[in-house]
């Protein structure tokens, strides 16, 4: 195991050039060197069969340059957005972003936080799917930049980008309401632990009185089960109807079948919700629907969390990307 | 700055348990000791202000339980599937899975290769974009268990996970040939460097002799521009078309407008191509597509990259996971 007793200086000093370069040189950074300088250096580095050590050189300089990015569930466009946008600012500044699926389990987004507070991460962006501050506090265990955002956190430390779930979501119902669609049935996963679902399905309650509220566990449903479900109510609806999907996700899902049953009459139905893609219109094209941000909200977490570790302080506890209807 | 001073050791003593017993604390594992242990760590913990210090912890473990996993672009379904086949294995046996993005950018390839080798990651799944055997090796720097997926590289010491491309596009195109549709419109993303894209392409190409073939470069493209020369292509057709999409992502954008467009008549156009979601039967129901399966590629590449860390060495160097047609 030659490797391990060789390093850094032993490859700087038979290349005859400072570590700096050597360390330039296994970052990549051939642009700031010669071609001489650089094949120097990677010959010294195969003649010595040197292996620079990942930890040791975090042990120096205290930094991975890595920011974990936890997200409530990777195959959602929703939050693969919100990375997008963080890779946008990060990337740039020579951080790289890894993201970490909680994959709606809260189990497994406990572990993923404790695994993170343990892990060289200079910095943690989270999506929280339950946990609330204390949780996340007592996970993380140690002083981190954090930002979380998406779903908001009450009485938060760390700064949070949220978005307007309870004003879009009563624009929209009033909308509908006002155009006659009397009957709502509202698709959603288990609003019990997410206080974004929570602040969606407010503000259409805050226009309907009553409201059929299909809740859906994301892991364990039987989708013929629903459609059945669907179907009840739309044959004993004699009103106008609005469907509303707080996630895009059940849309997709359950409107090519409704359509192609015959249950979806114009006119006396509307289609409307959450959308991350362009898809709902494309299957419904009277589908008139709420469009967030998240590459937005991703791009502003991004920024906060390079403030936070250049230990800027005046950056505000809570920032706002609106939706639009 | 009293927790630089204090160590697992400090922490253990005053406890009176073991640093074993500490770490498990630490990693959250409090069924494996009593309450009154836990409370006592905790208490110590408190006590000294204790901060884990993650670098100097993995210098010593030489682990970081942490693969990374780098895929050709986390929007794209069938990359998210792969992760999430990744993680129902890894994250059992106490690895967490980082996801890392390549966007679609060879640029971006090398930088994160490089970067993981320069990082505490146990190991490496790689979705190729671009790279070949030579450059990945010059990027990592370190030996590190690697597994390659879904695109085939040449001559690789690497175990490669990938799907039978050539043999499933062949024999959709077969099928379409004999049923009468002789003429073809590929729609894909560029094919110069993504073996797999290739691969497809060659299956159709050993069926159709000639090929309408529209590439799209993922991040720089005129939507109106290729709905214009989809138009133009099938107004000079008499024959019965096949439109095939190498991608999916193409089909689900340029189908609807097709579809409003009048431009797709019944029983003369039919649709097919690679499907990572069931979007496009709900989009054009009598679509028939290839369906893959990439969250068994993952869990197989999960499976190996395991073995690979147990130091196994009867690994098949190809693994191939059929798609269906």
């Amino acid at each position: 195991m030659v490797s391990k007793t060789v390093n850094i200086k032993d490859v700087a000093h038979l290349a005859q050039v400072s570590t700096a370069t050597v360390s330039r040189y296994l970052h990549g950074e051939l642009n700031r060197m010669t071609p001489a300088t650089a094949q120097k250096v990677a010959a010294a580095i195969d003649k010595l069969n040197y292996v620079p050590n990942a930890a040791a050189r975090q042990l120096i300089t205290n930094t991975s340059k890595t920011i974990a990015v936890i997200v409530v569930n990777a195959a959602d466009s929703f939050s693969t957005s919100l990375f997008k946008g963080i890779c946008s600012v990060l990337e740039p500044e020579g951080y790289i972003p890894a993201l970490l699926d909680t994959d709606s389990s809260q189990a497994k987004e406990k572990k993923l936080i404790n695994s993170v507070g343990l892990s060289t991460y200079d910095g943690l962006i989270l999506q929280p799917l339950g946990s609330d501050v204390a949780t996340i506090k007592e996970e993380v265990r140690r002083q981190m930049p954090i930002i979380t955002l998406d779903r908001n956190l009450d009485y938060s430390p760390w700064p949070q980008i949220i978005s307007n779930n309870f004003d879009i979501s009563q624009k929209a119902a009033r909308y509908f309401y006002q155009q006659g669609f009397q009957d709502i049935i509202v698709l959603t996963s288990p609003t019990a632990i997410a206080s974004t679902r929570q602040q969606r399905l407010a503000g259409l309650k805050s226009v309907y009185q009553q409201i059929n509220l299909i809740e859906i566990d994301e892991n364990h449903y039987d989708h013929h089960h629903i459609i059945t479900e669907l179907r009840q109510i739309l044959k004993n609806s004699s009103k106008k109807t609005l469907i509303f999907g707080i996630k895009e996700r059940w849309l997709l899902e359950f409107l090519p079948e409704l359509i192609s049953l015959g249950l979806l009459k114009d006119n006396n139905i509307q289609i409307s919700g959450f959308a991350d893609t362009q898809l709902v219109p494309a299957i419904w094209p009277g589908a008139k629907m709420i469009n967030q941000h998240p590459w937005q909200m991703g791009k502003q977490a991004g920024i906060q969390i390079l403030q936070l570790i250049k230990k800027k302080s005046d950056i505000s506890p809570t920032t706002i990307i609106p939706a639009n209807f």
